[in-house]
Parts: C-alpha cells; sequence; structure tokens
C-alpha cells in the first residue's frame, strides 16, 4: 500500500522512522513539511529525507508544497500529522477533505478537524468509499477506537470517563505525592519537558475537553461541541484540596467524563479513592467505557510520546490495508 | 448470518438472551445441550428454548445431539461454549474439527480445546478458508485478542502480565483487607459463588496457567504447553506474608508473566506497589502487553460472567459477520 505524509513535527518523524524500520508493506510515496515536498512514485528513501530535514530543516523541494503532495502524489492512503489548530482546524481540515475528493483513505493524528469537522469528514469518506481513521487524536497509544470498532462490538457505550491529559495528572501525581504547589509542580513538568511554554491549554481542561468531543462524536454521533463541555482546569488547587483528599485515602485527578443520558460532558478535577483504576502515577493516559455486556473496561496507556503515536498511526494503516488494499 | 449454538451452561444462556434481547443481524439456526439438540433453519424461537430448558431440563429433541447440529444445521458459524476439558480437550475439539470440515467459521468460550490444540486448529480454519475466533478464552470480557489483532497491529509484543484468574484476586484483597487467612478468604469467595467446590483450579494457578499458554501460542507461535510454566498457588500463602508486603507499601497478587527472550512463562504469587496498575480489588481481570511502540498498555475488565462472556462472543461473531458475510 502506498502512503503520503504530511507534517514532519514529532510525530511526524515517529511514523517515518517505523516505517523505515519495520517491513509493513507500506511504501512511502509523497512528503511534505511546512516549508517544502517531495514527490516519488517509486519509493522514497526515508534516511535520506530525515537526514535533509535534521541538516537543512526542509525534507524536499522548496517549491512544492503539502497541497502537491495530496493532490498529485500517487498513494492509497494519506497521513496527515500537522500540528493541530483547535479554533479552526485548518489548513488540516482542507488537506482532508483534498485527499478524500480524491478517494484516498486518510489517517490523521490531528485533533482540530476531528472535533470541529468530523460529521462532514465522515460523510464525506463514506460517500467515496473510502476510510478516515484517527484513532491518534485520542489518549495516544491506547487502542480506543478499534476496541469501540471491534473489541466492544455488539456492545452498547453506556458513559465513559477517563484521564485524557498527561500533563494535568503528572502535576497532580507532584502535589499529592510532594506537597507541592500547583506552580512549583508545573514548572518540574515543563523541566521534564511534560508541559508546553503556554500550559493554558493542558491546565485548563481544553485539551481533555477536545478529546470528550471526539470520543463522544465518536460513540453517540451527537454533534456535541468544545463549548458544550462543562469544563474546570487543575490551575486553582491548592495543595491544601489534596492533603484533605489524600486524609480520607483519596487523591484529585483530572476526569473527562460523558453520559448521554444523564446530559452529563464534563472535565474536572474529582475526589477518587487511591485504589480506583484511574488513579495511576506520572503521564499515563487512561479511559473506563461502561457497557450492557462487557461493563466496564479500563484501557491505560502512553498519552503522548512519538512512537507511541506512530503505533496508533500505523495501526489504523494497517486496519485499512487489510481492509481495502491488497499487500503491497 | 446464521449461527448454530452447542452448550448451554452459563455462557451459552448468556449468548442465548443477547441474541434475543439485540438486533445484531444473527439467527440461530441450531442448538444444543448435554441431553439434547434441536435445529430450524428458519430460525430458533430463543424465549421458548430458554423457557423449556428452565422448565424440562433440556432445550430440544431428546434423540438428536450436538453432533446434528455441527453435522447437519444450516449455519456459518458455530458457537462452541461446552465445559472446558482441561485434560483431553474433547469432546470440544472433535466439535470444532467437524464444523471446520464443514468450512464453518467457529468461535469458543473454550479454553481446552485453545491451550491443547490451537496450532492444528488455526491451521485447519486457514486450510478450509474460515476463522476461528477465542475472544472469551482469556479474561472473560477484556477484549485481548481483538486489541493483538486491530489495536497493536504493528507491534512487536515483547513480554505480558497480567491478574488472570478473578478468584484467587477476591481471596489475596479479601486475605490483605481484613487480614484473614487463606481458608477464611476462600469461604467467603465460595458463599459469594466466585470459587468452585473444588478450588484446586484457581487457586493452585492452573487457570491461570493454561489462559497464559494461549496468549503465548497466539503471540509467538511459540507451542509452549501447560507443563511448561512456573507456577506456584496461593493456597500456601499466610496473613503474615501479606502483611509484610502492606507495611512495605505493597500488596501480593498472582501473576501470569511471560518474555519470551528471557525464556520466562511463569504464574506465582507476586509483591506488587499498591500503585501498580496490576493492583486492584476483587474479581476483576487485567493484561499489561509490554510492545516496541505503544509501549505498555493495559487492559482492565471483568474476566467472568454470563453476559460480559457473551459480550466477548458476540465481539467474535460480528468481526466474522464483517469479515466473511454479508448482513443477513
Amino acid at each position: 500500500m502506498k502512503v503520503a505524509l504530511i507534517g514532519l513535527g514529532t510525530v511526524g518523524r515517529g511514523v517515518l522512522e517505523m516505517l523505515a524500520k519495520k517491513d509493513l508493506g507500506l511504501v512511502l510515496t509523497g512528503i511534505a513539511d511546512s516549508k517544502s515536498a517531495f514527490l516519488d512514485p517509486a519509493g522514497i528513501d526515508i534516511a535520506r529525507v530525515l537526514a535533509r530535514k535534521k541538516k537543512e530543516g526542509f525534507c524536499g523541494d522548496q517549491h512544492l508544497t503539502a497541497e502537491d503532495v495530496i493532490k498529485k502524489a500517487d498513494y492509497d492512503a494519506l497521513i496527515e500529522v500537522t500540528p493541530t489548530n483547535a479554533l479552526s482546524g485548518e489548513p488540516a481540515i482542507g488537506y482532508i477533505k483534498a485527499a478524500l475528493n480524491r478517494k484516498k483513505h486518510v489517517v490523521t493524528s490531528n485533533k482540530g478537524p476531528i472535533a470541529l469537522a468530523a460529521k462532514e469528514l465522515r460523510a464525506m469518506a463514506r460517500k467515496k468509499g473510502v476510510a478516515l481513521r484517527y484513532e491518534a487524536t485520542v489518549a495516544g497509544a491506547i487502542p480506543v477506537m478499534h476496541t469501540l470498532d471491534h473489541g466492544l462490538a455488539g456492545n452498547e457505550i453506556l458513559a465513559l470517563y477517563g484521564v485524557l491529559n498527561g500533563t494535568c495528572n503528572f502535576i497532580l501525581t507532584r502535589m499529592a505525592a510532594e506537597g507541592l504547589t500547583y506552580e512549583q509542580a508545573l514548572m518540574e513538568a515543563r523541566e521534564m519537558g511534560y508541559a508546553e511554554a503556554d500550559p493554558t491549554y493542558d491546565v485548563q481542561g481544553i485539551d481533555a475537553a477536545i478529546k470528550l468531543v471526539i470520543l463522544a462524536n465518536t460513540i453517540w454521533d451527537n454533534g456535541v461541541k468544545l463549548d458544550d463541555v462543562d469544563r474546570t482546569g487543575i490551575d486553582l488547587l491548592t495543595p491544601d484540596a489534596l492533603r484533605l483528599a489524600d486524609e480520607g485515602g483519596c487523591t484529585i485527578r483530572l476526569i473527562a467524563e460523558a453520559n448521554p443520558k444523564k446530559h452529563l460532558l464534563r472535565v474536572s478535577p474529582r475526589i477518587l479513592d487511591k485504589n480506583h483504576p484511574l488513579v495511576f502515577e506520572g503521564t499515563l493516559n487512561a479511559l473506563t467505557l461502561e457497557t450492557d455486556m462487557a461493563k466496564e473496561i479500563t484501557l491505560i496507556g502512553r498519552g503522548a510520546g512519538s512512537v507511541e503515536t506512530a503505533s496508533a498511526i500505523i495501526g489504523d494503516l494497517l486496519w485499512i490495508r487489510d481492509r481495502y488494499v491488497q499487500r503491497a
């Protein structure tokens, strides 16, 4: 199967490294970063592209763009891993539409397009007879979407709750373990590379809320939007609150939860028993699905990382290959 | 899709109830318990069969047997849910072979055939161009096999460890929480219906070892057998051992683990930090898969139960329907 890749940040590099390392029957025929692009219908030498990117700061021909790859390259599936724009979803929405219009499958890690335009994009994919997969948008390496598609097929999903932001989980872990203030724990998270210079997106629960919207729309197709999420961050939590919880055998975690029958769609700090499956340390993510037959199923794993996110993208690509395309 | 079901114990009843309740496009055309059988190519009235079983102790015609259903009924997939015989795997191995020989798909919850004859049965299914699925054999409702097939596709599975026996986990939970002796906790497990009259199979780690063998053969195709498992049960554990662990912030769990590179295949009581993802209370099961890309993925859920096991079986049936058979 032939693939083209748009976006050469952390995720894109992870995907390329795995495509080069593993014999998955996937041939790269087009690639673009923000400054250049490169096409080769016979298959691109990935090591060379990565070396050039490292040395020169761009991967291909500076007269070519992502649009050239999407519209002209010879590929079966587009890997769209450009940076998330949570407000407009662009330019990724345009990229995805252009690929779907050419009847190409799309695999994306980009939360913007899926949170903002999933309904339209899914309808478009259906109409064109191709797949739109986005396992990597929620909870990194945890195969949430595959579990919904296959593992829990036949189940009605009644509700869900999870830890969908690793940065917040790290900060809360450190506040509880060492009695740090929010500011001290945030500084530690920055030093470890877990938090951005501007942490708003994480600590105010926006990132978790976007993932919650993606999950709710995928499961219940209920057209909820980011504004519909009842959202409270962790930035006002005090060491006192965590100490009080601790005295009762509990701790505090930022929990994203949805239950359509209770009209619940919320991201907020919750007090949980320390033995609760969603209480764990560090930057992990987790999701509990409440179902009618299997009852509660909890998935725990890495919510971010270059190769970890590549795992989700490659899982989607192989799903498409097995379902639609013969082994290359 | 047409299905036939062999075995009308807890699991069989759970599957029938779900087939009757949910509109899954699955039509039941044959059914057998240990005393009788019933065939109807137009579709069996499930409520009537269950009522008869309850009233008379058998479900169909006492002149007919499971073999009649397997060899004569008109079905696409056989649901084989007869009791596990861990020593010989029979009569289930014979049932499964007879169905595969007719080029029928097979879905089973029966650990015996899969632990003893997976290689032969899988080869036979491949040759006949049909599917052999056994999600329900390991960890009940937890979609382990689907996660291996799809969610972690492209990953190399390096090692695994898990809590694969809910009875032992319940006993250890109670010993740690209340300082009970093994005998006291076992009695409580019996009263709750979590332990059999003869608990050997569970408490000596045989059940967990069988599941470990199934997992190892599925993932690495390495032909390991029950005798290859280095096995220690929980029946010699003392309250003192649990108290000592507790004083160090730890507890004890019966852990099944496999790591082919380390030649490790073991079921034994292990001391784990209380914050470890595999430490939880009650009868839940869990499995951690260590992979090259996704790193550690942990799945937690119900390891037993009528409807919970039906969830795994129905997931397999829908997988077959989507892959091989048109919607009925």
